[in-house]
């Protein structure tokens, strides 16, 4: 046996008794005539001493050439600590050890095994093993086993059935790029790795199941963006006989006991909001809306002078920043710098000083007086010592610009507070999303999405008008889940895929199977997917999903501890009826 | 709302209350002036009536019209059934209609949805969302959920941490044949599909995660024997810390407590069996214990008379068939014939019926006497009334005869119990395998695997009998689970790999990640991994896995439902940097 008690365990009650310990080295500190020794294991750290007076000499030297990150063996006697360290859980007490195996020696790290540690992303991800090591991961890793474990038992206690869907799949050329698969057994034939269950699970609810729920891998090959993963996980669920309603409750309810459980935090009703006035109150469809900000349209206060800029705009759009009216020109002209760096795209932006005395000082009191000025404040809520800013453009851009600019004045303030979690369902997505590259339709949720009651007819007509019975929870500005209630009967389907463009014989190839089985007594059905990675992160009160985690991928998709992926031997390509197409 | 209760929810104490129901309808009885009709869902089974008297005529012709399989909505009164069905847990009650709304129509299926079906397994794996409907299936998959929660809940308690390993890794030419995925952004470069997240664990050891465990998919592009898939799941665990006898007693806990929480069955301490008894008793490593006939080698009391077949035969063993002399010489001429099937393969068998009276009639009396034969008795613990039969040959060869025929009579015989349930442990494995085809050794486990202490230097002389810390959890003749302590030293591990054929470039190449890590203070650790599908099908009283998989392939790895795998679009091909090398 390598221990009797873990690293964390022990208290003054276990003063006298004789351990055996096991861990890393932590750290040493020599002061030849005593050696202190910090013991690490995931439970914790435990002091070790050695001292020339009590400890044989050959041990003594053992104990100094110890280093960092040695696996040890100790055997000894819990004894009390002459000064106790009250920040740790074994702080009482240190081992007074007779007996020291080594279990293995290590080389020096490449970087150092502390909170923070001296090692760069590149280090880290490449001795990802040495990182695991450290509090901050080890941690993180354990926080979203805490919340995989919490989202299981919830869904199973609601009925809910643990389905494994398959990985080995049929690629579509749908939506985005699938990973695949070469068939050795059936030559010039393709797996595709599942983009989602989505059909999988539609079929478990014409199945019967009623009730699915999966945490599942799942795979999009495409070029990856900041903190995107080429493989994800999704919490998956799909439901029979239900309405929107009946999804939104539920998760609601999965949601809320999560933040009750793993945060201890307790949320009221999550507040509804339709996409069109999510886009127009913060020009986003995942409003983070915690702290106000709202936007105020201003085209009917700000079109009647000589202004061009704004009468030729589609939308003059502006928020009020509480109390900002204290920054300095410099940081306002820092802002209208940011809003026009490329990745923002704004030509320029107006601000409005709203003065302690009530009056106001604009950048175009050229054109706007007082009263106007006020009408401003009006619309966008902005009290004396405020600050406002207005952008102005064609309506799309400009949303998407404000609402970049209103997200980074939150960061510079500290108002997204990761403590405080405030969950909104935003309902009634498009059905369709314009491609302004190509004027074609695409689905905004996907291809299985229901159109609202009633609304079918629009597709011939106003496309772009369809509502969905689609919807996403969003969290502190992050879209955590996304669903919809689908279409069940064939004809619903055949009219979809038609408006997206698919031929009779390619909607028959891609989807007959689903299809075919909505002729069978299709149930209503519907269902949200939760991204795992993404939500954890969040809950941990962080955004970056790499430092949840294990063993993530670099932005070009390589595992860099692994070095892959690799060039594959020739026979294995053989095997596969396959060559390789190599462009200079 | 589609419904207010499900189909398995209205007893006696509903009666007068109004409610709503919706379901598929199972089947339709028309007396005319009445119909009934069974609606089903996931949960059961409800009786709805329509009856001329009380109910409207074009409701009476619509439900006339309900054809199978139709998914409708009613809603109407409980009332008290006239004859109550005991069988049915609603079957006191049933549903006096007012209302019903067709959800979905239905074709007529293509096999009956019934406890058993006239549908085929290749008709069923097509239209696999109607099987499911089916109470054999649907129970199987709730079964296997229940089964993957009691684990996931039980190590979770025990301090396991789930924690997600990469699907996307690297090929390693070494043991089964890799599925492998195209780089598009890491040109002419693969990713492989884990075969089993083997290193990854043993790097979370090293990363001091201690405990870890997860259910997962797992990958092998093997030709496909009966009841083997190319995607199936793992429970994968792996602990740091720990000697053999630590995963014994923790993975037998698990075990105990699945028989227990699942079955109700109560099982004493798991028996623990060297392979080499295992093979000699048995014939086989994965023997079922439920009922005795255990082997009696003979070469002691059958190589000293004039029967060459004997004489020359490396081993000479029996088995003694409990009560068998009332087997007819028809019967047992039939078992031979069965013995020197191909598949089996033995020459002939050679039989001794015990008679009541203590005297023995052998197929081979002309060699041996009664004492002769009495002494076989005595080796494979025949009695009076018994039937011993012994085969003769090449030790591997006859002992794998003799376990095949063991296990057939088992069979035959009905002492294969589906609800008793007899685990073991095997222990003390071969460390090398030797390849009779090449004449090379291969790791019988993996090549992680430790050998047992003091016997590194037995590989140079004699490697095939070195012993390795591996062992197997066998249950009820099947093979649920095995694992190894693993190497923990770069030095071992480098030895091995070379013993295994590799050159130092190629160890460095595959597996220099896992030897660098083993540089950096590796614990000693150990794991093991459980086939969840066998382990669910066995748990079940079945033994093939198929019917505890939501969508199976089948034989030739295909899945005949969404008719996967396919050809690809050449675009797909081009950007995968790929071209098809078809062999007519």
């Amino acid at each position: 046996m390598y221990r009797t008690h873990t690293n964390g365990q022990l208290r003054a009650q276990d003063i006298q008794q004789e351990v055996t310990l096991s861990g890393w080295v932590q750290k040493t500190r020599d002061k030849g005539f005593m050696v202190w020794v910090d013991l690490r294991d995931r439970y914790g750290v435990t002091q070790l001493i050695f001292d020339a007076q009590r400890t044989e000499k050959s041990m003594m030297e053992q104990a100094q050439k110890l280093g960092r990150e040695f696996v040890i063996q100790v055997s000894g006697t819990v004894i009390e600590r002459e000064s106790k360290n009250p920040n740790m859980p074994t702080g009482d007490i240190e081992i007074l050890v007779s007996k020291v195996t080594i279990l293995n020696a290590s080389l020096t790290p490449p970087f150092t095994i502390e909170d923070t540690t001296d090692g760069g992303e590149d280090l880290r991800m490449k001795y990802r093993y040495l990182d695991i090591r450290r509090n901050p991961v080890r941690e993180n890793l354990l926080f979203r086993h805490k919340v995989s474990m919490a989202v299981r038992n919830y869904l199973s206690e609601q009925g809910f059935v643990d389905v494994e869907t398959p990985y080995l799949i049929k690629s579509t050329p749908e939506g985005a790029r699938d990973f695949v698969v070469p068939s050795r057994m059936n030559q010039g034939q393709f797996y595709a790795l599942p983009q989602s269950p989505q059909t999988f699970k539609q079929l478990l609810m014409v199945g019967g199941l009623d009730k699915y729920f999966q945490i599942v891998k799942c795979f999009r090959d495409e070029d990856l963006r900041a903190d995107r993963q080429p493989e994800f996980t999704q919490i998956d669920c799909e439901m029979a006989f239900v309405e929107q309603e009946d999804i939104l409750n539920t998760f609601e309810g999965l949601t809320r006991h999560l933040l009750k459980e793993i945060k201890g935090v307790e949320v009221g009703a999550f507040p509804r909001m339709q996409y069109d006035d999510a886009m127009r109150l913060y020009g986003n469809d995942k409003p983070d809306i915690r702290f106000g900000m709202e936007f105020g349209e201003l085209n009917q206060v700000a079109k009647h002078k000589e202004f061009n800029v704004f009468n030729t705009a589609e939308l003059v759009v502006g928020i009020a920043v509480s109390g900002a009216n204290s920054f300095t020109r410099k940081e306002i002209d820092k802002l209208i710098d940011w809003v026009r760096r490329p990745q923002v795209g704004a030509l320029g932006m107006v601000y409005c000083r709203c003065n302690d005395d009530g009056s106001f000082k604009s950048s175009v009191d050229k054109f706007y007086d007082q009263e106007d000025l006020a009408k401003w404040a009006e619309a966008t809520g902005a009290k004396p010592g405020d600050l406002i800013f207005v952008l102005s453009g064609q309506t799309n851009k400009v949303r998407a610009q404000l609402s970049a600019l209103r997200m980074e004045l939150a960061e510079r303030l500290s108002l997204r507070k990761p403590d405080e979690f405030a969950p909104l369902w935003v309902v009634d997505f498009p059905l369709l999303e314009l491609d302004e590259q190509t004027g074609n339709y695409h689905a905004m949720h996907h291809p299985f999405t229901s159109p609202k009651p009633g609304q079918l007819e629009l597709l011939e007509t106003a496309p772009g008008k369809v509502k969905a019975n689609a919807y996403d929870l969003v969290l502190n500005g992050n879209e955590i889940g996304g669903g919809s209630i689908r279409i069940h009967d064939k004809q619903t389907q055949a009219i979809m895929l038609k408006h997206l463009g698919f031929s009779e014989q390619e909607a028959k190839e891609q989807f007959g199977f689903l299809m075919d089985a909505f002729e069978y007594g299709a149930p209503p059905h519907g269902g949200i997917a939760f991204g795992l990675d993404r939500l954890v992160a969040i809950l941990g009160g962080q955004e970056t999903i790499r430092d949840f985690i294990a063993f993530p991928k670099n932005n070009s998709g390589r595992d860099v501890m692994i070095d892959a992926p690799a060039p594959l031997d020739d026979t294995q390509l053989t095997e596969l009826h396959l060559k390789l197409d190599i462009q200079e």
